[in-house]
C-alpha cells in the first residue's frame, strides 16, 4: 500500500470520555493528521454510575444518543481507519456489556475499552504530534473518570499512569448538590493529593523540562484566566492565577452562580472538583505553569491508527517486548508463526477471516509460550492470565481478551463449555483462530525445523477441515498420534478434522 | 552463628514419595552431609489415588503409619534442622488438605508440597554432591508419579523439568492387574515418548557428558543387570543390558511371577511400568549408557537446608531473581524491607513470631511490587498471582501461598472474611505479618528516605496495637490521614490501631 493511497483517504476517532465524547475527522497531510471535523457533547457518562458503578439507563441513553449523531458523520471514513475508543466510565461500569450491546447496533465498528496507562500513552501520542518539540515534557489529562501523566520526551512516552480522579467522579463525591464550600473544596484537594502521592516522587526524579496541559478543564480554566486577566502570561496557567481563580470560585456558595467571563455553562457544574484537582497537582509537582494543547487522547488515536498504516504498529512493539520479559524461545515462536500464518493462509477465505484476525493469530503465535516464565504446569493458562492482566501498549481491552482466550486454549483439552465462552467473546471468528493455533502449535512440537512435515489445510466447511501431511506419515509417528488425539479436540469445538498423508 | 554450632547437630529430611517414603539423618563434616540413618517404606501413596485423584483412605493410613514410624527416630534432630517435603502424589491429590491436617497431629513441623521443578533442582543437588564432578550432566529421576531430568554443572541446574510420568502411575495406567503383555509395555513406552518430546530437543541442544540414574526404578534396573550379568560394564545401566531386561521381563505373563536376581519383592509390580519409561528414555535421548547415584531428592533436601545455616540460602536468591525480572523498584523495596524489619523487632517477641517468620515477611517485602509489571491497577493481586503460580527455586507451595497471601493484602481494604482465609493458611502469625507489611509499606508511601518519620510499634496485646510517630505530626499530613484510613482496615482484622505522636 503506497503512502499515496494511505493519505488519501480520511481517518477518524471517537473518544468516549467520561465526562464528553469527542469526533474528529482528520485528513493526513505529509504524514500529519490534520483535523477536517470535530464534534464533542458533553455526555457525563461518569455522573450516570451509581454507587455499585451501575451506569444507569439514562446516561446510557445520553450515550447512545451522542453515538448516533456522530454515526452520521462517519460515512466518508473507511471503517478500517477509524476507532472508537472508551476510558473510565466504562472501565468501571459493572453494566459496561450492555452498553456495549446497544452501541454495537450503532456504530460501524466495535467499541475498544483501553487501559488508563493505554490511555495515557496515546494522549501523549497526541501531545506530542501537536506541540514543538520542548525537551522532557509532563503531559496532565484531567479527565472526567480518570486523570493521566505521562513524562516523554519528542515522540517517547517514558513514564504513563493513570490515577483514580476525575472531574465528574469528583463532582459527585464532593459537590453533589452543586454547593460550593471551602470544606468541601480542601476536601476534594486532600483526596487528589493522596491519589498523586502515589507517584509524585518517582515523577519528580525522572523530572521534566516543560508542563503540558490537554483537558477540557484544563482549557476552561485557561480560557477564563485569559478573559479575566488572572495571570500575566497570556495562554499559560499560572500557580498565581489559579490562586485568584480558587478565590474567586470560593466567592459563589453554588456551581449554578458562577459567573465567570469566558467559561461555558455545561463546564460549570464540574469546575470546582476540576479546579480542586488542578490545584493538587500544582502544589504535589510544585508546578509553577503549564501550557495548553488541544491535542489529546482522539489525535492519538489517530496518529497510532496512522502508525499502523505505515508498519509502525506499536502492537508489534509490544509483543517483542512481552516475549523479552518472560524470555519466550524466539526460535520456536517463530516456528509456529510461520506455521500458523501456512494455515492462515490456506483457510483464511472460506472461513471469512480478515487481515485483522490474522496479525492477531500471529501475535498470539508470538506470545502462545510467555507464560512457561511463571511455571511448566499450566503455562498455557499463566501466559492467558499475563494478556488479560497486562497493560500492553497499543492493545484494547477486547484485543487482549481476544489474545488471552487464543493462548488459553492452544493446548491440552478443548472443553465444549469453553466453545461458548470464545464464541461470545470473538464469535466464530475466534473460535477458528484458536484451532489453526492449536495445529501451528501440535506440528512444531519436535521444535526443530527439520522434524516439520510439509502439510496442507483443506477446509471442506465450517465442520470439515482436512489436513494433509504430505510423505510417508510413518516418519513421524508421534506427529500423527498426536493429531489423532487432537481429532477428539476438535470434536469437542464441533469440527471433524481428517488426517490424510499424500504420498509425494 | 559459627561454623562448629552448625555442623555440631544433626539434620534430617523425610521424602514422601508416590512410591516410597525416605528418611535420611545426616551429621556434617567438613561441609558434607554425612548420613548416619536412613529409613524407606514402600507407601506407594500414588497408588491409592482414584480417578478423581482422591487419595484413599487406606493409602492415607499406610502413609500416616509410616510417619509414625519415622518421627521415632526424629528426637535428636532440632527442628529447625529437618525438613519433610511431599511430591506428585500429594500434588495432584484433590484431598490432599484431609490428609496433610491428619499428618500435621503427628509430625513436629508442617509438610510442604514442592513443585515438579523444585523436585528437580533439589534432586540434581543431592546427585551432583555425591558424584564427582564429570562435566554437564544429565540426571534422570524416574518417580512414582513424576519423573525428572535435569542438566546441570557442577552444584548449578541448567535445566530443570517434571513430567507426569512414573512407575506407580504408569502401573496403575497400563499394567493394572499385574498381567505383562508385549502391547501393554508398548503402549507405555508410546506414551512415555509422548511426555518426553515436549523436552526432548531442548535437552538435546543443552547436551551433556556424562548421564546419571537416581532412583529406585534405576538402581533395581542397574542391580539386576549386575546380578544376571546382563551388561558389560559393572555399575552402568546399558542399552544393550536393557534390551536383555526387557526380553526376559516379557517371558513372564504377570508381574507375581517375575524372578529376577538382585529384584526386591516390593519393587516387582512396577518393574514393568518403570523399565518401559527407562527404555522411552534411552531411546528419545539416545543414550548408551547412564551411571547410578545414591544422591537423591532427601540429599538435596539436606544440602539446601545447610545451605540456609551458611548464608547460602537460595531463597534469596530466587527473590533477587524475581525482582530482576520484573523490574521491582529496588530503593523502595529495600525501604519497605528495613522498615518491617524494624516493625518486626518492635514486635515479634510480644506477637510469638519466629525467626522464619521475620524472613518471611522480609521476602514480601522485597517482592510486594512485583505485580507492577502486568499493571498498576490491582497490582498486589497480580503479585500474589506470580508468586502463587511461579516455579520459585528452594520455595515449597505452602512458601509461596504465605507470600501470596502477604502481597495480596498489602494495600487496599482488608475485608473481615480475608481474615479467615489467611488465618487458615498461616494462622495468626500470617495475619500479624499481613498487618506488619501494610504498615511498612503505607510509612514508605512518599518513596524517599527523607519523609520516613522516626515511628515505634507497641503492641500492647493482640488486639492493641499503638505506633507512635515521633516529631511534630503536622509535617506529614498526608501520611496521618492514610493512617486514619488504616485504622479502619485494621479494625476489619480486630485490630486496634493506635496512632499516637511523640514531640521529640
Amino acid at each position: 500500500m503506497s503512502d499515496f493511497l494511505i493519505d488519501d483517504e480520511l481517518l477518524a476517532a471517537i473518544d468516549m470520555g467520561s465526562n464528553s465524547f469527542h469526533l474528529a475527522i482528520a485528513r493526513v497531510d505529509h504524514g500529519e493528521v490534520k483535523k477536517v471535523a470535530s464534534m464533542s457533547e458533553k455526555v457525563q457518562l461518569a455522573a450516570g454510575l451509581d454507587e455499585n458503578n451501575y451506569l444507569s439507563e439514562a446516561a446510557q441513553q445520553r450515550g447512545l444518543a451522542c453515538l448516533s449523531r456522530f454515526v452520521g458523520r462517519l460515512s466518508a471514513v473507511p471503517r478500517n481507519r477509524m476507532r472508537i475508543v472508551a476510558t473510565n466510565a466504562l472501565r468501571q461500569a459493572e453494566n459496561g456489556d450492555e452498553f456495549m450491546q446497544k452501541a454495537a447496533e450503532i456504530l460501524p465498528k466495535p467499541i475498544e475499552i483501553i487501559a488508563g496507562r493505554e490511555e495515557a500513552r496515546l494522549i501523549y501520542l497526541g501531545v506530542s504530534h501537536t506541540m514543538a518539540n520542548g525537551g522532557r515534557r509532563l503531559v496532565i489529562d484531567i479527565g472526567g473518570g480518570s486523570t493521566e501523566f505521562i513524562i516523554g520526551e519528542k515522540f517517547e512516552p517514558l513514564n504513563t499512569e493513570s490515577l483514580q480522579m476525575g472531574c465528574v467522579a469528583y463532582t459527585k463525591a464532593y459537590f453533589p448538590d452543586g454547593d460550593i464550600t471551602q470544606k468541601a473544596f480542601d476536601k476534594a484537594v486532600v483526596a487528589a493529593r493522596k491519589e498523586l502521592s502515589a507517584i509524585a516522587n518517582t515523577y519528580m526524579q525522572t523530572g521534566w523540562d516543560t508542563v503540558v496541559g490537554s483537558s477540557g478543564t484544563i482549557k476552561a480554566c485557561r480560557q477564563v484566566m485569559v478573559n479575566m486577566n488572572l495571570s500575566d502570561e497570556q495562554d499559560n496557567v499560572t500557580i498565581e492565577g489559579l490562586h485568584k481563580l480558587k478565590e474567586k470560585l470560593l466567592k459563589f456558595d453554588h456551581v449554578s452562580k458562577i459567573d465567570f467571563d469566558g467559561l461555558r455553562d455545561d463546564r460549570r457544574q464540574v469546575l470546582p472538583a476540576g479546579l480542586a484537582i488542578l490545584y493538587a497537582v500544582f502544589d504535589v509537582f510544585k508546578l509553577e505553569k503549564l501550557a495548553f494543547s488541544d491535542g489529546a487522547l482522539r489525535e492519538g488515536v489517530m496518529y497510532d491508527l496512522l502508525g499502523r498504516f505505515r508498519h509502525e504498529d506499536i502492537r508489534d512493539r509490544s509483543v517483542q517486548a512481552m516475549m523479552g520479559r518472560y524470555g519466550a524461545d524466539q526460535k520456536q515462536a517463530e516456528r509456529v508463526v510461520e506455521t500458523a500464518q501456512q494455515l492462515f493462509d490456506q483457510s483464511a477465505k472460506i472461513l471469512d477471516l480478515s487481515v485483522e484476525d490474522g496479525d492477531l493469530l500471529r501475535r498470539a503465535a508470538y506470545l502462545h509460550e510467555i507464560g512457561l516464565a511463571i511455571s511448566h504446569g499450566g503455562y498455557h493458562r499463566h501466559g492467558a492470565y499475563l494478556l488479560q492482566h497486562s497493560d500492553i501498549p497499543g492493545f484494547s481491552q477486547i484485543d487482549q481478551n481476544h489474545l488471552s482466550h487464543l493462548v488459553a486454549h492452544h493446548r491440552r483439552k478443548l472443553r465444549q463449555d469453553a466453545l461458548h465462552d470464545v464464541k461470545k467473546v470473538g464469535s466464530m471468528h475466534l473460535v477458528y483462530l484458536c484451532l489453526l493455533l492449536r495445529l501451528a502449535v501440535l506440528l512444531n512440537h519436535s521444535r526443530s525445523d527439520a522434524d516439520l512435515p510439509a502439510f496442507h489445510l483443506t477446509v471442506k466447511n465450517e465442520h470439515t477441515w482436512q489436513l494433509t501431511i504430505s510423505g510417508d506419515v510413518k516418519q513421524w509417528p508421534l506427529l500423527i498420534a498426536e493429531l489423532q488425539d487432537e481429532q477428539v479436540q476438535f470434536k469437542h469445538w464441533q469440527v471433524d478434522l481428517e488426517i490424510d498423508s499424500a504420498l509425494d
